[in-house]
């Protein structure tokens, strides 16, 4: 009767056991939405003839009427086991889609898998203008949208020492000394990059904030340009931003304004050799002005320097250097330390 | 002795199945990469000086240099309970991206979940030139982008009855009767619409073809725009594309190189109203001219009208009609009929 009652047990355990290694990722839900924008209407325009596909019939193109616009994407992942006790929102920077959170461009999991694996209900979002949120037409935004060359991000994100630094031959590049980030995979990390507008910001705040609406109290974890963002957002909805991990912010949010923050905990981290670039260290300025201005409200902000801690080499692409899980456990043990992990 | 063992083998009993129940997803890994693309050069430009976000320094713009276009993001799944025998790819159609096969605009599973579920390993791409994709500049793609209104899909995706059938009051619209798409949330599917090019079909087939390359063999699943692309990246790579499931295929392959896919069987499936509407009788009658040559070869094509197994009511849009799983089962039976299923 015993051994009968185990073997039965067991292969209860055991078919279970299949459906659930320790490396695997088991999520109560996944699935994606839109947020935010809204409608506008073109009138007066010509109605033109197109083929929409090479042999397909003619169909008409009416460039009048109504349009969406100005909509934010959104993916989200449930882990089963959550342990975060608030959504973990992921804003990335600009010329970039929430593709920067997933598997880095050599192949390794990203902070997306990482904080999921760590119970973190994670909403990765790709910016207005961005990725899956679409873009709108000229009569919408003015401005054309901005390339990014191969050069540029290996040049301004302390990948490469600064202008000069690229060059077609991976060989003749001249990266940091000890920069963790993958060098071999640098041509796969600008198949990420997007145009960019630079007339946009407030409607890529706005559908932020409309998803700050939908789906908080939660943390956000900002990037570069997602980082003033971010701060704006809170600013906004200080009752709803939990609290702040800002990766290296391009800029910050209104030090006039920075009082909204002060229950909100803010956790700013930057990588290695920020001293030696001049538009790095304008932007850490900006940075500790809004710090300051939150602490003199009453409120509380962190600044990691990484190679203070130890940790060098790292790029303003972080979250995919060599060392990613390293700086993602730094973030972590922030958020076990202000009570935001069960 | 007996009440002690069985107490530990409940209790370790109950901490695996709460790492995963039956409605739990078991991923054994997800990610995403970037595949094909090229690198152009752009040169003979003026330098300008750009502020990248507002309160920021101001940074060179140098729009000279190398360029990554072309390229295409791919996110995957892989569940535990691997059943599908190949990896099972989702190409979307014109003026969408990969959201098409996530969560419905009304907020229910879609395909991507549901063919998880099935066992499948899903690749989920967003074609050249849409969404995390990414886009070029003029310099590489002629034409402007076309935008879409919101009327344009309610009438040519047979949701409402044909052209005059959308009304900007959601209560003046004229769908098609019984009609299986969430109406209520047709507002909300126009925000997964991105803007798409006429001129980049050459492009965007290299990029499927590079994918296929990497991950293949492999069954397509395709839909709209995509479904020409899907014959075509088969007749380019019979060996490697073993089965082809196209979804309302706007247009398809070449019918002269269609005796390539003589050896993987093609499943077309359609939804309701085709009859009524002379673009989708042109769009099938090239589909059915293509399923002909295919046979004429000696390989195997089914055609499905699910009006005629008792299916009513589908849009083009049917993998987020409210009825999207009884077609996903449609198909999952379709592929286990191929042995393509354990």
């Amino acid at each position: 009767m015993r051994r009968q009652l185990s073997a039965g047990l067991l292969l209860a355990l055991a078919a279970t056991a299949a459906a659930a290694d320790e490396d695997d990722i088991v999520l109560r839900g996944m699935g994606s939405f839109h947020v935010g924008g809204r409608v506008i209407e073109i009138s007066g325009r010509p109605v033109t003839e197109i083929v929409r596909v090479p042999g397909g019939p003619p169909s008409t193109l009416d460039p009048n009427g109504r349009y969406q616009v100005e909509q934010m994407y959104v993916q989200y992942f449930l882990p089963k086991n959550r342990r975060g006790r608030l959504p973990l929102l992921m804003w990335h920077g600009g010329g970039l889609t929430g593709a920067t959170y997933e598997t880095t461009p050599d192949g390794r999991e990203g902070w997306l898998n990482m904080f999921v694996r760590n119970g973190w209900d994670v909403y990765v979002s790709d910016a207005v203008e961005r990725g899956r949120s679409g873009f709108a037409s000229p009569d919408v935004w003015k401005g054309e949208p901005v390339f990014i060359t191969q050069t540029d991000p290996f040049e301004r994100f302390r990948i490469g020492a600064g202008v000069g630094s690229f060059d077609r031959d991976p060989a003749k590049r001249k990266p940091l000394p000890g920069t963790q980030f993958p060098l071999e995979a640098y041509e796969n990390f600008t198949k990420q990059i997007v145009p960019r507008w630079l007339t946009t910001d407030d409607a890529v705040l706005a559908a932020y904030i409309a998803l700050v609406d939908r789906v908080c109290p939660c943390v956000l974890l900002t990037h570069s340009q997602g980082g003033p963002f971010g701060f704006k957002a809170a600013q906004a909805r200080p009752d709803k931003v939990k609290a702040v991990v800002a990766v290296e912010p391009a800029s910050a949010g209104n030090v006039d304004k920075a009082a909204a923050l002060k229950d909100s905990p803010v956790l700013m981290v930057f990588g290695d050799y920020v001293d030696q670039d001049s538009r790095w260290v304008s932007y850490r300025k900006t940075d500790l002005g809004y710090a300051a201005a939150i602490r003199t409200a009453g409120g509380s902000v962190d600044v990691i320097s990484l190679p203070d801690i130890g940790i060098k080499g790292n790029s303003h692409m972080m979250m995919m250097d060599r060392n990613n899980s390293v700086i993602a456990d730094v973030i972590q043990k922030w958020l076990v330390g202000k009570q935001l992990v069960d």
